[in-house]
């Protein structure tokens, strides 16, 4: 294991291992081609909101814990998340018979926490103010000798989140421009190392929230940035800023980086709604968000990675309804 | 082409051939299994919702048209619906080169008629209430030499409607019991011929709304039996009765028929909503209402179709609203 300072990217080679042991684990998720799309160009979704368990997630989880000794899945394992690592964490523990521990801000969508609750996990909560999730989460790794699964700034993690794009790769290659959604920046980081490899010429760039933009700025900088409890709806981006080892990633792999307004993609989950009848968070749609808004300019073959669709029913019809406003 | 009153079912043949026209046009749609199922068996999904245009209709309306001569196809071609299938008619029309026309009563959800709209087809609205739409189309039909392609009753639209059968069957065969949504019994015909030539142990079971069940009457009593305007949430169920060649072939080959309650359907849309994060119409949960609610057993493994996913927004924020109540 490298020093927590050490930043370590996984090869294609970490990819294909994560596929392997994902087979029969994780679902193989549709990709759906939008027939009616008017722009330039054609537009394809990969439906991970219809991943099993409603979001990528279980796919670096399991990954990583499959992975684990025995020793280690006696002892158990701890994760902190605002919600979809949590749920797949806990879905992977009920599977190899690991117990599971989640820390988890009092804010997180009731949806999240329940699914996190159901799968068997004991949840931790702390207050979203203070956003102490990672040092928590060390503490009782510390003091109970759990293995930490984090949400994103793990090799293992990363490798599991790139069978996304090794997937995607053998269902709808070649295309030239793939759209992520960034919030720590494992999927990205994944998907973007299996273009590489696997698909040469496309583009990857990853879109952040405006308001939570702090990926775009450190891809820019070159240094790692932070914003510090961000306020935008897609909430599966909170995440104040890459991990050293997803920074690395996107550093070496990702073309380029776009940031889009709330509006964008409040439109984009009804676009989804309408057009494709699937339910996706706002996070899962920031790269449609990025399309339909003119960030991302449409042209040639472009796939849209949609990342998740945990969004509560209370949310999801103020999502719907015309009468709400949101920011620019 | 038989005369009205000589009912004619489609054959296995006929369906298979439907399938090959139909390559390349229709969607392959997913098959998703839900994971967290607690009761017993296992249930899977066949999702229509998810077809292009977001209902089967396609596959029906597409393989009547596309067998339609040179000078049927410069005339153009009428239908009555209440608007999944004119969606359909409308966009093969479109991709044919054949003009449509469509008679659609004046409380259609509005996202069916501006989807029909946005296809290029003409359509005449009539009075709801009257219940005409059918002498109309005729009439039509008859003054303007234009092709009748009916919602459901005719040979070629169930054979096309048949493909989700033969899809299916490839996809997730064997299977116990099949549920399908039943309005006029295109669909419910389709998957009935294509499960006895293909998946011989199959129960297929048909779904109504209590309060539109003329199906089941029919099915039990032996003579096609009539609900003149039947109030239900189910919109696509809405067809007074069964024609003469989907009760011909309901008979021959359908094992059950079941009826469930408005309360049941709106449970229906939730659960989908949340389990499985897709869009469904009320019509297009009828099997699973029917398992929710126990009107079947579940048990072994059950594949239920979701037909269609055209639900307005305002209408979904309705469903989803746990302050609203239903009829049980």
């Amino acid at each position: 294991v490298p020093s927590p300072s050490e930043p370590s990217v996984p090869t294609i080679a970490d990819l294909l291992a994560a596929q392997r042991r994902l087979a029969g684990i994780a679902r193989c998720t549709p990709v759906m081609q939008y027939d009616d799309w008017s722009g330039p160009g054609e537009v394809l979704f990969k439906c991970e909101n219809l991943q099993l368990g409603g979001a990528f997630k279980i796919r670096g989880a399991w990954n990583a814990m499959s992975q684990l000794d025995d020793e280690q899945r006696r002892r158990g394992v701890v994760t902190h998340s605002s919600g979809n690592h949590a749920q797949a964490v806990a879905r992977a523990g009920a599977r190899l018979g690991i117990p599971v521990t989640v820390v988890m801000p009092d804010n997180a969508p009731a949806v999240k926490r329940e699914a996190t609750r159901a799968q068997g996990a004991t949840i931790v909560e702390y207050d979203a103010a203070s956003g102490q999730r990672e040092s928590i989460s060390h503490e009782l790794a510390a003091r109970d000798g759990l293995t930490l699964i984090p949400p994103f700034d793990h090799p293992q993690v990363i490798a599991g989140q790139g069978t996304v794009g090794l997937e995607l790769i053998a269902q709808a290659a070649p295309f030239d421009t793939l759209l992520v959604p960034c919030g720590g920046g494992g999927l990205l980081s994944g998907c973007a190392i299996a273009c590489r490899a696997g698909a040469g010429r496309t583009r990857v760039i990853g879109i952040e929230p405006a308001r939570a933009d702090d990926a775009c700025r450190s891809f820019r900088s070159g240094t790692l940035e932070r914003i510090e409890r961000p306020d935008t709806i897609a909430d599966g981006t909170r995440t104040p800023s890459l991990g050293i080892h997803t920074f690395a990633a996107i550093r070496r792999y990702v073309d380029d980086m776009g940031a889009v307004s709330e509006a964008a993609i409040v439109e984009a989950v009804r676009w989804l709604y309408r057009n494709l009848r699937i339910v996706v968070e706002p996070s899962g749609g920031l790269g449609l968000a990025a399309l339909l808004s003119g960030v991302v300019r449409p042209g040639g073959r472009t796939v849209v990675v949609l990342s998740g669709g945990n969004v509560d029913a209370a949310m999801m019809r103020k999502l719907l309804d015309p009468a709400v406003s949101w920011p620019g």
